[in-house]
C-alpha cells in the first residue's frame, strides 16, 4: 500500500451527526453537530465543539445545558437541515414538526423523535480555534421505550442510527461482530457467556456490546431496519417514525449497563 | 413516543473505533479506541480518551505522539484483537500481522493497513475520571493512494469505513444524502452546484459533503463495497486486502479540501 502524507486535517470518520437542542424557557433551537463523542466512561462525560458564530452558542453558553439526540434514516432530512439553516432566521423545531419536550430536572429541551436524548451541563468551555469545545457531564439519558425489550435491555441498533462520513449521511449496515468475539474459541463474529468471562478485566470498558451478546446472532440489521422503516411511513404530524408498534415493552427505569464503560 | 428517563451514561453512537498505533524507536504498540473525535476544525484537533491501566497510556504520555488508524471491514477482526488484548502481553502488530510504519517527521507508528493514519501530537492531557483525555494537534495525515482519483480526490466512503456501536461493529450502508441535500430546490439527496453557492456562509463548516457532491449519486455505497471486498481476499502475509489495483491514481500531494470545516 502506498500512503500519500498530506498535511494536517480532520478526517475522523464515521461520527454521529447529532441533533443538539438547547435554549431556555421562552426560546429553543437545534443545531446539528458531528464534532461530539464520549470524553470520559466515569463519570459520564461528552463534549460538543461549536464555532462561536452559531446561533446556538450563546444560547448553550447562557444556559449551561444541551442535550444531544442521536439521529435516525427517518430524521435524515431534518438532521441536515438543522444544520445549513440557523435559528436567528427560522424556528427549527416549528419548521421540521419536531416536538420539543423538556427534562423534568433541568428543563433542557430535548426531540421527542429522537430514540436517545442526552442531557449534558456545561462544566468547560475551551476556546480551541475556530471551535470552542463544551466539557460536559451527562446529567440524564432519555430513551425510547419502544426499544426496550422485556427484560429492559434497550436495542439501540434497532433505531436505525445513521453515520455521517465525508460530506455523506449513511445508513449503519449488517453486523460485523460484538466487542470481544476475535479472541472467542469459534473466532465467529459472535460471543459466548462462558467466553466473555474471560476478556480481561481491564480491556472491560467496552462490554456493554458483550454483555448483550450471549448467542451468535450476525443478524443483518439494516434490511430489517429498512423493512421496519417502510411499514411505518412517517407521519409529519405526529413523527412516530421511529416507533415499534409491534410489541409491548416493559417500562424498565434501570440503566441495563452491567460493566460501565 | 414515550421517553424513559435513565441516570446519566454513555450513549453516543454510532463511533468510529479506531486502531490508536503509538511508541518509541524501539518498542510499538495499537490499542482500540472508540472514546475519539474531531474538537477542531482549524487547527485541526483530535482527542483520545484512555484509561491511565492502558498499556499504551504511557507509551503515549511518553513520546507525546500518537496515530489514529482509521478501521475497515477488512481490519474488524484487528481492531477487536487490539481492543481485548494488552501490548503489555502480546505483540499487537506481529500478531495481527500488521506493518508498522513511521511518520517521517515525528517517527509515529502507524499501521500501512488502514487507508487512513492521522499522526497526533499532545498538547494536554485533562485527568477527568476513568477516562484520562489526550487533546491533540493533527501534525499529518496519511492516506491510501489506491482510493484517490484522477482530480486527487480521496474517496474515504469506499474504503469500508466501520462503525462501532453499543458493543457491535457494523459497517455502513448505503449513502442517504450528502450535506446540504434538505435544501437543495429538488428536496433528494442530492445537490447540485447551483444550490451550493446558496448554502449559507455560516453553515459552510461542513461544505466538503456538498463540494464533492455535484450530482446525484444516491448510490449503494454497501454492496459496492462488499463486492470489492469480496473480489480481493485478505491476504494475512501483505495484508493489501483495501487496495484497489484497478485504477492507477494520481500522485496528488494537496489535500482536496476547499472549505475548512
Ligand atoms: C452534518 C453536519 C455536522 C455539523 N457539525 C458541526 C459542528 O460540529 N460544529 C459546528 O459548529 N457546526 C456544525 N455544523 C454546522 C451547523 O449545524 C450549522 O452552521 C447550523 O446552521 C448552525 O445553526 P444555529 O445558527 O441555529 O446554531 C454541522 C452541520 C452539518 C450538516
Ligand atoms: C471497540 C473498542 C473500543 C475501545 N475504546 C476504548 C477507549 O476509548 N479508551 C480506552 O481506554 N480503552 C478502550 N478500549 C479498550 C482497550 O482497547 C483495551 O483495554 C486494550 O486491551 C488496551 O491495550 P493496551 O493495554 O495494549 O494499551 C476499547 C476496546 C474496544 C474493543
Amino acid at each position: 500500500m502506498q500512503k500519500t502524507r498530506w498535511k494536517a486535517g480532520n478526517m475522523i470518520y464515521p461520527l454521529p451527526a447529532v441533533m443538539v437542542s438547547c435554549g431556555n424557557e421562552t426560546e429553543t433551537n437545534i443545531v446539528t453537530v458531528a464534532w461530539t463523542g464520549t470524553i470520559c466512561t466515569n463519570p459520564p462525560m461528552t463534549y460538543i465543539s461549536l464555532r462561536p458564530s452559531r446561533y446556538s452558542y450563546d444560547l448553550i453558553k447562557a444556559s449551561g445545558y444541551f442535550a444531544i439526540n442521536l439521529t435516525t434514516e427517518s430524521l435524515v432530512r431534518e438532521t441536515d437541515f438543522c444544520g445549513v439553516k440557523s435559528g436567528r432566521d427560522v424556528d427549527k423545531f416549528k419548521e421540521m414538526h419536531l416536538t420539543c419536550i423538556r427534562d423534568e430536572e433541568t428543563h433542557c429541551p430535548m426531540i421527542e423523535e429522537s430514540p436517545v436524548s442526552i442531557v449534558c451541563e456545561t462544566v468547560e468551555i475551551k476556546e480551541l480555534g475556530s471551535h470552542h469545545m463544551f466539557i460536559a457531564n451527562v446529567k440524564a439519558v432519555y430513551v425510547d421505550e419502544s426499544y426496550m425489550d422485556e427484560k429492559g435491555k434497550f436495542h439501540l441498533n434497532e433505531t436505525g442510527l445513521i453515520a455521517y462520513s465525508h460530506g455523506s449521511y449513511l445508513s449503519i449496515g449488517e453486523e460485523l461482530g460484538t466487542f470481544g468475539y476475535s479472541i472467542s474459541k469459534k473466532k465467529k463474529p459472535c460471543i459466548t457467556k462462558s467466553k466473555k468471562d474471560k476478556v480481561e478485566q481491564e480491556a472491560s470498558t467496552m462490554k456493554k456490546g458483550a454483555e448483550k451478546s450471549t448467542s451468535c446472532h450476525n443478524k443483518k440489521v439494516s434490511s430489517n431496519k429498512r423493512e421496519k422503516n417502510q411499514q411505518i411511513p412517517r407521519n409529519s404530524a405526529t413523527h412516530k417514525s421511529n416507533k415499534k408498534t409491534s410489541k409491548k415493552r416493559n417500562k424498565n427505569k434501570k440503566h441495563n449497563k452491567k460493566t460501565p464503560q
